[in-house]
């Protein structure tokens, strides 16, 4: 859990009264390699806080291809905020890349510290506008940048996700073919 | 100005206190089709609610081929948010591509409203929550969906755009080339 106090205290006061709330709607879990935390089509009740290892979400089209919407490392948090925020079922399906610990928190929960602990509300406003800076350099990346470019990118913003997601995580997350992954992983070897 | 009250009453209790806050740190404008409300590279001072019209913001590549990042019409806000965030200089154009009708409201002065008014960071998160939402289902639709795909998508949520905006500000939004755009225009024509 210390992991999740320094987090939030990087950002706000962090009183004890909060800080004991917070353990009390949350649980660390370890989960090993390829678990499955959240299946497409099943109802989203969860969100996550990594606190080591790498969790992705991704949606699988009927054809079965995959394509990866976030990989969350250390410090990041995780769900399927679309079907939370549209009250569906989930469209994504999440699971862990690598040996992962994570705090988890039922959704229910996490709305009473808003009412709770006020102070809450302008972290909370921070970190989706941290969110949403980030999906929105992840559009343009993806209208303007070139395969090449977009992998550059993506190894500055991950360095250790090379390490351990497979070929097609990557290829999927960044919008090209494994091919082309392939091919742009061969030419910077080189 | 009755406009936007109606779109903040449509989710939270608008106090007279706050209605007039609101009013004194924003002015209602009218820009002519064309204007330019910021240029890349300049900082970013302001933000707009569109009452009537339409506006998009782009990013230029210095190959002088433009992205588009957003289009804002009625009830949208829209401003140069990854500028912002960063506390660096616009990354983005905005521009009219109508006559519009805008709230502008500085971003010195909106931090002013959730210390007055606290019951704004509630609605603000959910304004928040619902960007997000948008912008993960872009980044999906430009991971999987088809050009024809996307374009259909398109018209449902922009249903009159289509009727101002030129062929290139929707294939630069949509990612695809401005030949693929007119070939499933004309193929939807059929």
């Amino acid at each position: 859990m210390e992991s999740l106090y320094n987090y939030i205290s990087k950002q706000m006061n962090l009183s004890q009264e909060a800080k004991e709330f917070i353990a009390s709607i949350s649980k660390v879990s370890f989960f090993e390699k390829d678990t499955v935390l959240l299946n497409q089509g099943e109802s989203v009740k969860k969100t996550y806080f990594v606190i080591d290892g790498c969790v992705r979400s991704f949606l699988e089209h009927e054809n079965g291809k995959e394509h990866t919407l976030q990989f969350a490392i250390k410090d990041w948090w995780i769900s399927d905020f679309m079907g939370l925020f549209n009250h569906e079922v989930s469209s994504l399906t999440i699971e862990c890349i690598t040996d992962t610990t994570l705090v988890e928190f039922n959704l229910s929960d996490i709305e009473k510290i808003y009412t709770l602990f006020p102070e809450f509300e302008a972290f909370q406003r921070k970190n989706l506008e941290r969110h949403i800076n980030n999906l929105q350099k992840r559009i343009l990346n993806l209208l303007h940048l070139t395969a090449n470019e977009r992998y550059s990118n993506f190894l500055k913003q991950f360095p250790d996700v090379e390490k351990y997601a497979h070929n097609y995580h990557i290829a999927s997350y960044l919008g090209i073919t494994q091919q082309s992954l392939s091919r742009i992983r061969s030419e910077k070897k080189l």
